[in-house]
């Protein structure tokens, strides 16, 4: 969608993924996080809105809704290979249930606590629909942004995909233990900063693998060509899918597994290996597409639209 | 409510305001910004949600939503005598139409430039409700809080009360123009920063003078004495309101007028009076209590709970 289709005095309807785009024409978001140059250090900044009917699915505990929500913006800033250091909830809810309250806190504290942050504020606000916003500050000495990729380097991912996929599965077949623990994943801040100073560009997987690299080809207009067997799947997913095509929706069209994707020289091969992201692919001159075995076919740039 | 009242396996519910306390005696929030020292300066970072049904009456536009969204986190950044640096703004609304998001863009820009502050970033997200949660950072070289406050010091507002109690009876009425113009506040940015080297303590009245009163007797273990025909109410105030019960509920008690409420001692009137800050009051040992002819009566804890 483009601006200069808005008609003066006819109303012009976006879906999310169109006003996203749309905004970013606008104003200088699309990063993982908006950096500020502050003395010697850069600021890092990030806000995510999570809630009820999208994203915290029957069963979730507020423990793990919690854990989520500041993953999330933390992940945001693994994303640019920075250091977290505050988060600030914003918490709508109908009521204030004391247990859920400190569940839901408990949760927020221990994976910040494990990220070297802390939860400085917030605002609480009566709201229909259980609503959660995180904002999280972190600094980083050589923040990485999404461009920066060139045809002939490597595409790489940390931890394994499908883990949300998973989760929600297990979410409809009752298994809710099961399913909260997948969904408390742990944001990358470690291996963003190891793999800050080789990433030519990076970002976190919030929509899903395919949409993300539509993103990252559209940021650096290259292409991607992704090889159907080295994706690193969830062990849960294996358990779970019993086609391909299944394995594909969970892991590659289902959002939010908050893994980082990144590019890098293919002289980074070994040092990739060592800090533990696995190769999945190369970047190319367009296209984004898949090698299924002899076969290569276009990744469609379909996701969860969150 | 007091956090030993917990009994294991019982649910305790709270309203906003015995979970806003809870939370104070939970963890490190209370003020109107949290402080991070970060060098030599000090950021400050505050959050804040606003959502339909409880802060955007029927008639408002895009443009005041914008507006009045990002003003209420400059205010806090004014509260504690700050220049706000950036903006985050989450946006959940139940479709995005280009001339409304727009609009919505166009105040939330406004009154940031105004300040100094510019919009680097942000969340987009389909929500049932529209639900706008906008977070500040800014920078204070002396950040003033809302501990500090002594008896016999003098009490003083900015601008002037009941601006937002006007705007809601305006949006009844149906004169919609009138009601955006007053809801479009300036946050007090200016008037914090030359306040700040006088002030004991500070915050910005979002809950109605009275409830400001009540919390700051609470957090300095003080009270207030305030002259009622000291205060100053906005014109159209006088306007609209024909009995003193009427001005008094949309002066003291109706919220999100976000002037500045501030203590400083006495030799500094003429400072104030050369800001252009009001004395309304004194510092007292104990009580909220307002001087109405002869007669001094209690000013009780009650507003907006938003």
């Amino acid at each position: 969608m483009d601006v200069s289709v808005k008609v003066i005095g006819e109303s012009v309807t976006m879906d999310e993924k169109e006003a996203l785009k749309w905004l970013r024409d606008r104003m200088p978001v699309g990063d993982d996080c908006f950096v500020l140059e502050s003395g010697k250090t850069n600021l890092l900044l990030t806000t995510d809105m999570l809630h009820q009917t999208s994203d915290f699915p029957d069963g979730i505990t507020s423990y793990t809704i919690g854990w989520r929500a500041v993953a999330a913006s933390l992940s945001d800033i693994a994303a640019m290979g920075g250091n977290p250091e505050a988060v600030l909830i914003a918490y709508g809810a109908p009521g204030f249930n004391m247990e859920e309250l400190e569940e839901f806190i408990a949760g927020a504290e221990t994976v910040c606590k494990k990220n070297g942050a802390n939860i400085v504020g917030g605002d609480l606000d009566r709201h229909d629909e259980l609503t959660i916003v995180t904002t999280a500050l972190g600094k980083g000495n050589r923040p990485v942004t999404r461009k920066g990729a060139t045809p002939g380097e490597l595409v790489a991912v940390t931890g394994d995909l499908g883990r949300t996929g998973a989760g929600l599965e297990f979410f409809e077949k009752g298994e809710v233990d099961r399913a909260n623990e997948l969904f408390r994943f742990e944001p990358r801040i470690e291996l963003g900063v190891q793999l800050a100073p080789i990433a030519s560009s990076m970002m976190d997987i919030s929509d899903g693998l395919a949409r993300s690299l539509h993103q990252l080809s559209s940021v650096n207009d290259v292409g991607f060509r992704i090889t159907g067997n080295k994706i690193p799947y969830n062990p849960s997913i294996e358990e779970i899918a019993r086609t391909d095509e299944k394995k594909e929706e969970l892991g590659l069209f289902t959002g939010e597994d908050y893994e980082l994707l990144l590019t890098t020289p293919e002289e980074n091969k070994f040092e990739l290996a060592k800090i533990g992201a696995t190769v999945i692919g190369e970047v190319t001159e367009e296209g984004v597409e898949m090698v299924k075995g002899r076969r290569v076919i276009p990744l469609e740039d379909e996701g969860y639209v969150h």
